[in-house]
């Protein structure tokens, strides 16, 4: 990796990104929780992404790269293949800006996910859900079959600098509403919400400190780093599914290897521990992704004491009964 | 009831608490469901009570009752007899004002809400918790005789104009933040909270129609307004525990007879529907009782339809572990 070819998007992308979403993305509330910064003995910044239209930060990337169709692609829309919030992301986000979306999901994903991608949907003509058989068909193929058939475009969950220029502008918000940060905690999927936070953060505090978050079971990325190229993994088992990703993007992880210090990880049982602190103490629902920055801190694995920390707080869609299940299980 | 006699407060009352609780308590946010709106036919304005400090609206009127205190009281402190919300509401309020607080607790109180209460006591030197066995001891008696020994002013939960006034605040910011209302749901438990709503609500638009929502196992204000006088009733069993009052105040029930339309009642089952309808869909935690009168729109108990409609969310103080079983429970 030569450490001076360009990165896949600057602090100028993630400007114009937030341009395109003001008025249309909720700019997320900061919240504060004093039982945390006791127990941390730091100043945590929680950016409230789970209160993002759709439930999660996906909606800035997908709907900054849709905006960016020319006229030929809007009319023929947006393809995605996704069973969790980038499906619902581009589906919202197309209906939007008024173009057809497909949604390629396999046939057993949840039916809660199914009807919420459609309710996304609704309204919208040329807009459907396409199912397959995850045991005999191959998304690919399907995926370019029906962009070919239609010419519709495809938008990648994390992989697409329009996408990581969008989700960057979460830590932009941060950064502008809280100001002075020393560290900014971010989940680790694929790797679109810290590239593009990255980008922002270090090119507005130049001393910022990134640290990536991976569930235990899935670090793909934290052995890519070591290896210094890009790891691949089989589906990790975790609860947390927005990080259930196999391997980071050739875009996102040359942003990751230059900009991020490191990567830490954090296991269910933190997760879960996690989650229960957010409803007792923020009332909020965070899912088991979007907490995976705050339990670094509040489980101790990072030290943060004495330092204002910026928290990605990245979603909170997760049906209420597993929900529960989790509040109410073990550990 | 005499109809010309003065109620207890008067919206000027509700605007001097407003001026006392700027700046200390949380000017809470107005939140917004598109799918509560479509599924009812009216617009919802949700008052997040549950974002309030110490977790619910009780703050507001425990604030407001102690920093009306003289010298004399202010020295001697506070007590309370309670549990709930209110315990905890009157700990953290004496604190922030610089005085000792009493609350009385059952000793088979919960360990978190002890904790809880001791915990907003901390650093405020004459502050305790008192324990009383339930079966054996007279809370009222011990409230006496500490109140007598100590000197401290005793603050009931809801049957006192300054508690009354303080709850009343949110009504107030409510309608400031949205404008024109057709209707106000408010949960009722002993009737702090409708009646300073009530108050505020019909005085500054006089043709809002104000609706209490109760449990259904615990309608004691609906058979009290049949009544026409106070009606007691056993110790309800429902999971909204706020409202498991057995009976209205003798300065909250004539409010609630003049300025409230009727009560309406929603069962155990409605409650456990709409928390999971905020996790789902706003990602808040809130309690059984501060979902009582969104219950009411969600579930069709009362029709709105065509209305803009003001739902005060009371609260969201639930154990986690409590709050995931009544989510992840059949129903």
């Amino acid at each position: 990796m030569n450490d001076l070819s360009p990165l896949a998007i600057s602090l100028e992308d993630v400007r114009a990104a937030a341009r395109r979403l003001e008025g249309r993305a909720h700019r997320t509330p900061v919240m504060r929780s004093r039982t945390a910064d006791t127990l941390t003995g730091a100043q945590l910044f929680f950016k409230c992404e789970n209160l993002q239209r759709m439930g999660a930060f996906k909606f800035r990337g997908a709907f900054n790269a849709l905006s960016r169709f020319d006229a030929v692609q809007r009319r023929a829309g947006a393809i995605a293949f996704s069973s969790g919030n980038h499906a619902q992301a581009i589906a919202l986000s197309a209906r939007l800006l008024g173009m057809p979306s497909v949604i390629v999901m396999p046939q057993d994903a949840p039916a809660a996910k199914l009807a919420a991608t459609r309710g996304y949907q609704e309204g919208q003509p040329g807009s459907e859900v396409v199912l397959y058989d995850r045991y005999r068909e191959d998304r690919e193929a399907i995926g370019a079959r029906l962009a070919g058939e239609r010419g519709m475009t495809l938008i990648p969950p994390y992989d697409h600098p329009d996408v990581m220029a969008g989700q960057g502008t979460a830590a932009l918000e941060l950064i502008e509403d809280v100001g002075d940060l020393d560290l900014l905690l971010v989940c680790v999927g694929g790797g679109g919400l810290i590239s593009g936070c990255a980008v922002a953060g270090r090119s507005l505090l130049p001393r910022l400190r990134i640290v990536g978050v991976e569930p235990e079971a899935g670090n793909d990325t934290q052995q890519s780093l070591a290896r210094g190229e890009i790891v691949h993994i089989e589906t990790p088992r975790t609860i947390a599914d927005g990080a259930q990703t196999q391997h980071s993007g050739r875009l996102t992880f040359p942003v990751i290897q230059r900009l991020v210090e490191g990567i830490v990880t954090v296991s269910d049982t933190q997760l879960v521990r996690a989650m229960r602190f957010f409803a007792e103490r923020l009332k909020l629902v965070v899912e088991p992704t979007g907490v995976l920055g705050a339990a670094a801190a509040l489980e101790g694995v990072i030290d943060v004491r004495g330092l204002r920390v910026g928290v990605i707080v990245s979603g909170g869609n997760v049906d209420p009964r597993r929900y529960g299940e989790l509040l109410a299980g073990a550990g």
